[in-house]
């Protein structure tokens, strides 16, 4: 009963934050007056309501939980936080199923950013405000979660984040206690998104909209304010600004703390992640914009390196903003920028998918194996940088994988069953999987989830939300053992 | 040199076995006087010289060949011996191109049983008994080679053959030597083969359409004497026939042999592939049938159930006949089919992929990581029946494994770039690289792989030889260390 109680308690705290959240959106709403007035008073009141119910009665557990209990309250916490998170767009559109707005609000809190609605360019400022909210919020969120709330709580979180493989080895250079670790990340976050609100404005966007892509771009949420998301602004310099905020944000936080700290850029130098990632990507910019080049796409080099650039690096990076209708380019072109969606982004970051990390370790395994088939008796462990991976690691990556894999062939079969063609389903699934945000056909840029069925929307939220806990937290709820004591 | 000079004694051998093969055709055209004498009187003697002179001249080398000097020899035997085989098909059709050729000789041998060629009804016998034969002759060739030829020519032949996963753990029921067990393997495959060429004679077939259809049934291979393949016979009797020596085929053929030496249905129920595989397929059957029959592709259940369990056991077991234009079923039917092409055949049998085996201990794998996660501190093995399997198996699986994937992605990236649309490249490579047979829209079972560019028939052909080595053998000829000494 404990252990129920303390759950409760954890989420009495998250969701009366949320309505801390709301309330600023209230403020907002109050001082544009923008009509969402009511239905942000509505919400906030409710959400604070809901959250000291469970908060105070339960406030004298103890707040120990156990391995078990910790996968299940991260689970209950990503199903259950969205349910308050949509009530101010329910009081705001009547008309929005529950289904639309869970969705929307999933694929905010996972940074997914694949969006429901249509017509955003007209929402009130403090509904799009939300959304953003919800996306830089959460971009730090999950890291927040495990590694400074729930210890603050007097919750051992740490090995809530046992999914993440040990990426950094400079681990040991971030400060001791867990607190001060997420204060430090949080600044450095928060910090970034200054300078990009900053540059976003210079670049020529109004306060406004710098603010909410600014966020979007720091979580790689990749929501808009505009239907036709960054290709509103049909502006190079902001997208220039927003590459090299989205790249940076695609990077350890770790690694930039320790830079800013030392006032050094060696520690980038010495990320393994950071230099795998930024050479995957710019290669592949050089690549694709050769082929929209090849095909006639583009009429000259330069601009199709432009749209190809900043499609490419939005997706790569799982931010998902768009410039250019990319499902009209030659099929290798989008389909790579989705196949790097997969695996770019590092593990420290805001990023989704396999993380570089894992891609690494697993290319290494591969080699390694090749090598043993030559000389069978040899004896090699698997390396990165001077560290040696133990078998442990490697098996728990390659166990990872697998699973990553087989979800997707899962889901992806899910939504054929339901009838969707097959290209706008893998991407859908992919898309959502890594919380890249668009995908291909039906789900693509110039479109969005809007015209999936029920069924396809609760697998695309199934996929947004088993991607962003890396799996395993939702997956080991239906392992038997799981419920044994 | 001594190794340069065996294995050109050793692909003497082989020449000079295939211009022993195109005799039987020489002798079928001969007989039926189908205008292809020519074309086979040219191609046996010029095979059998080039033999001749490989063979002698090396006859005093030394017969042991290293473990690298093996994988040469596989990689150069696979993409050689085609050569010598597209020699009857390009003497009596002068217009065909030498890639065309090549792929299809490539497809025969590797039993993926993909086809460029048109007009297969038209062909003369003795060029389609070829086509069959390269079939028949591959789909037990590998193991022969591996297991027989090698071992009589004084080469320890065993480790090339290590690719496989130890699959059976009734190998020590096999006849202890080698050539013994290849010569029993040989019979029950060539005992079965008769059963199905009279089977398929009594379902209704003329007796060449019954050999070269059992040819290519038991191996896997999936030729067919008709462009409509067994669409033409539109025969229930036919196609119940075939499904059953399909099914056969894709059992490890040790478990045949040990069920036949005991005269015991035992071996089958002892057998976990060969129980995998039948569960998979058959409810797979069930569940393709009845999206069938939603999706009003056929009007009544038993229709849809007919044509769904061919179409799906002929692709899933890797053999690739098709009675159907499956391409014009549900997206999600065809891709199913793919998706258990990966999977389904044994590790002892004809079929390519993975292998149930591998997906087995894939499987028990991902299960052991998630137990872990909940019981760090386990020392749980990885168990397949009674047997322990060790970890050293367990990483060589998921590295190949993930070798199979990303070999995947490369070759559907590369024909994506040549300017293929997604669901064409993606099915040929899944059907070549498991040596199936039919993809889909482009290559689908209603045309063949002539509208391919000579670019992308490369891809295929080269993904057909990489399935069939199981990757290994060819791709540990990249890795640095295998070129030193
Ligand atoms: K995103
Ligand atoms: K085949």
């Amino acid at each position: 009963m404990n252990v129920i109680a303390t759950i409760i308690h954890i989420l009495g705290v998250v969701t009366m934050g949320s309505s801390g959240l709301m309330a600023t959106c209230l403020l907002t709403s109050l001082i544009a007056q923008d009509g969402a007035q009511t239905a942000f008073l509505l919400a906030t009141a409710l959400t604070l309501l809901v959250g000291a119910i469970m908060f105070f009665p339960t406030i004298s557990t103890p707040k120990i939980v156990s391995r078990q209990a910790g996968f299940l309250l991260v689970s209950i916490t990503w199903s259950l936080l969205p349910v308050f998170c949509t009530l101010p767009l329910l009081f705001y559109m009547p008309k929005l199923s529950f289904l639309d707005a869970y969705f929307e609000v999933v694929s905010g809190l996972t940074t997914t950013g694949a969006t429901i609605l249509s017509g955003l360019d007209h929402l009130p400022m403090s509904i799009n405000l939300w959304r953003h909210e919800l996306n830089w919020i959460a971009g730090m969120g999950i890291i927040i979660f495990a590694v400074a709330i729930l210890p603050i709580l007097g919750v051992g979180g740490m090995q809530l984040y046992i999914a993440e493989t040990p990426g950094s080895v400079k681990e040991s250079e971030l400060p001791p206690r867990i607190a001060q670790t997420a204060k430090a990340l949080w600044l450095v976050y928060a910090g970034i998104s200054v300078l990009c609100i900053i540059a976003l404005k210079l670049a020529g966007m109004s306060w406004f909209d710098a603010i909410c892509h600014a966020f979007a771009a720091m979580s790689l949420g990749g929501f808009s304010t505009h239907d036709n998301s960054v290709g509103y602004f049909n502006s190079v310099p902001i997208e220039v600004v927003l590459t090299i905020f989205q790249l940076v944000a695609a990077i350890n936080f770790a690694t930039h703390f320790i830079a800013i700290k030392k006032r050094s850029y060696r520690p980038y130098v010495e990320d393994m992640e950071a230099r795998a990632f930024l050479a995957l990507v710019l290669t592949s910019c050089l690549m694709t914009a050769a082929v929209l080049y090849r095909d006639g796409t583009y009429d000259n080099y330069f601009t199709a390196l432009r749209h190809a650039t900043f499609n490419l690096v939005t997706i790569a990076t799982d931010c998902g903003f768009a410039s250019q209708d990319f499902n009209q380019w030659p099929i290798f072109v989008p389909m790579w920028m989705l196949f790097l969606s997969c695996l770019s982004a590092s593990s420290g970051s805001t990023g989704g998918g396999i993380r570089m990390i894992r891609t690494i370790i697993l290319m290494k395994q591969a080699r390694l194996e090749l090598f043993k088939f030559i000389h069978p008796n040899s004896v090699r462990p698997l390396r990165i940088g001077d560290a040696i991976i133990n078998n442990k690691i490697v098996t728990s990556v390659t166990g990872f994988i697998f699973l990553y894999f087989i979800s997707i062939v899962i889901l992806v079969f899910l939504l054929l069953f339901s009838g969707l063609d097959f290209v706008s389903a893998l991407s859908a699934i992919i898309a959502c999987f890594n919380n890249a945000g668009p995908g291909l056909n039906q789900v693509g840029p110039a479109t969005n989830y809007a015209s999936l069925s029920d069924f396809q929307t609760i697998v695309c939220t199934f996929a947004m939300l088993l991607g962003r806990v890396q799996i395993f937290s939702i997956v080991i709820l239906f392992v038997p053992e799981f419920w044994k004591k």
